[in-house]
């Protein structure tokens, strides 16, 4: 009895339906409509975008979670609903109603979530039409086509789930998420669901999806934008008939853990999934004299535009590693500096070591590259994920709306 | 009597030559080296980057220019001299050296800049060979090979001059600079020279040179990167034969207004020159609640890849501008922010203003594309110029050192 992955998504833990369809929000009968529902009452808590501009769903579904309970998310893809003024936020809550209507629920039980384009208005017509399909189509077995439901330039969909024992029973946690562009620091466009059934209260809920965020989605950055819509929700069911978990004991601490492995789960997918993305790399800040330095200094590099177009060349023009080291301002003495790439030394004594340029350039050619800035300056480390920028992300985000 | 741009660059001033050539630092005979002489005994001041690590150039440069005199300014491009330890100062040096005895000048008299890939030794021999070559090209019509030889993936040479009236004289200014990539905050991979004939005082000119810098080089951006070897130098020759400036008085202030003036022209032609460049955006921030706002406001704007990519791609997308201004976390009500296109209000009382998708993207069309936020919190304003990220952008950086 250990724990281990296992297939279902958002429906492996007990107590969850969900769905996914069409609505006509997007072109093609693309599926932009997903709909996840605990089967009895359940704790809810939810983290947004720290963007001083908030989407229309985002306010509303802040909105609900006050009474730390929930049992339904409407998540649509296609339409942010977002700088659509007053107008936006009866739209959003148009919408959670019919859903709440259709399942006989009190609309504060329904939270919704939203991706897509900014400043046009939510489809409200088309969504009402698709509400009794999707809540129809809800089963036990409806992750696969709900994750495809909240997608938008992602290639795949996003899903993991975990099992593991718990006194004496099994317990069990499940994830979908969405990325591709805008995805940086806090949050970023990036929605994602988790759902369990263990038994907790919403307040501990709550400080766990905090620690697994900040450790997960808080660690990967494509592109360095945030944006106005994100969104992280977790429904627990309580079905696994668990001690309810009220302290910040064992139980608690083996709860977070396994939220915060199954976040990092999907955040590593989503940073490989970003949008042209042909390779992820890890920039690791070690040896800096404070937290917040290693942090300045890595997303300095991890959202360097010279940096991630030398990573889709696979260049090994690594100079521009240290010129982003140099530009973050942080402490660092150019003799003490060393750089690593995929364990190989790169740069130390105050310059480039010398290198046959084959060599270098098949480490920048690995699938996952890993950089290591070593400040030798302190006792702080930190470590980011981000991916390449290609031509491939410019082509995509040149002509996103058309 | 007024004043007036006129041709001849660097050696459009009294008492100045110049000359460019090719010493074989890059490939396909591009020339690489250039040089610039004062014909008597010149005042100088500089300004370098703010990245913690300094090329060799850098630290020589700025170790020359402490007794506020010299006479000529090598420059090499093809080869940035960073990344490369004590070897890298002493081959600054040995070229530094190798001009010096040719022109037989002290050796502090001489100034080094350099620009091109990091971490690469700077090849000496072939510099060594080209000196005499170089030197004896001198001319005072050899402002634009000297302004050729400075560029790396710029496409075209970027020099202008300016005349005006002071006293009973007439004096000069002349300036020539390059940049492309790794623009951005605190003058980027720039390298700009200027030369003029007023007679001023060392501290004076520096004092200018800083005001200028900070009204034009500072206030553009093409993606947010910080070279190590920014420098922009003058020298003055003091040939015009005005009073020598000595405080800061009418003379002063005209003399720094010009030097402002002919400095933002080029800053303004770097950035149109942006690696991949097809357009140009000044983003201007109006009534933030302090200057550091509005900096901090523009800045994420500017340097946003969503932004920028819409830009290439004239697409009508305009709530990434938005995000960006939640995003930059300054003091934002959405219900009374403002984004103008063009002079065309995009967004107001908290939403996107229903307009044909057409006209707005025939706005995002103009080769000029003028973005005004209006965050009607305060009184403070700012503006920066920058280019869009295009498919170009990647495929030069991708591939820059290959």
């Amino acid at each position: 009895m250990s724990d281990r992955w296992m297939p279902g998504g958002v429906t492996a833990p007990q107590g969850f339906l969900a769905s996914g369809t069409w609505s006509g929000i997007k072109r093609n009968r693309r599926p932009d409509l997903a709909l996840i529902v605990a089967t009895t009452p359940a704790v809810a808590a939810g983290l947004f975008t720290m963007n001083r501009i908030k989407a229309a769903p985002v306010l509303l579904a802040q909105q609900h979670l006050r009474r730390g309970r929930a049992r339904a998310i409407l998540v649509n893809s296609g339409c942010a609903n977002c700088l659509t003024g007053r107008q936006g936020l009866r739209d959003a809550r148009t919408v959670a109603s019919a859903v709440a209507r259709q399942l006989a629920l009190p609309l504060h039980d329904v939270l919704v979530a939203s991706t897509g384009v900014i400043g046009r208005r939510l489809p409200v017509a088309r969504i009402l039409r698709a509400v009794p399909r999707v809540v129809q189509r809800l089963s036990a077995r409806g992750h696969r086509e709900s994750a495809w439901a909240i997608l938008t330039t992602d290639t795949h969909p996003k899903e993991a789930a975990l099992e593991w024992p718990l006194g004496r029973t099994r317990v069990r946690l499940g994830g979908m998420a969405k990325g591709a562009g805008m995805v940086a620091p806090h949050l970023a466009t990036m929605l994602a669901f988790f759902t369990t059934d263990v038994a907790i209260s919403a307040r501990l809920l709550r400080q766990a999806l905090q620690q697994a965020c900040e450790a997960s989605f808080h660690r990967i950055t494509v592109d360095g934008d945030m944006s106005t819509n994100d969104t992280v929700l977790i429904l627990a069911s309580g079905q696994a008939g668990n001690a309810p978990i009220t302290r910040a004991g064992v139980a608690f601490h083996q709860f977070a853990a396994h939220l915060t492995r199954l976040a990092a789960q999907l955040a590593h997918l989503l940073v490989r999934d970003g949008e042209g993305a042909t390779k992820v790399a890890a920039i690791r800040v070690i040896h800096a004299r404070s937290i917040r330095e290693a942090e300045r200094c890595a997303r300095q590099v991890a959202n360097s535009p010279l940096v991630k177009t030398m990573l889709a060349g696979s260049d090994d023009n690594v100079g521009r590693i240290v010129a982003a080291v140099g530009a973050s301002g942080v402490h660092v003495t150019p003799e003490r500096l060393r750089v690593l790439v995929n364990g190989r030394l790169i740069v130390a004594d105050g310059r480039q070591r010398p290198a046959p340029r084959a060599a270098v350039r098949a480490l920048m050619r690995a699938e996952t590259v890993h950089v290591t800035i070593d400040l030798r300056a302190g006792q702080a480390a930190t470590q980011l994920w981000t991916c390449d920028l290609t031509e491939g992300y410019v082509r995509l985000n040149a002509r996103y709306t058309t």
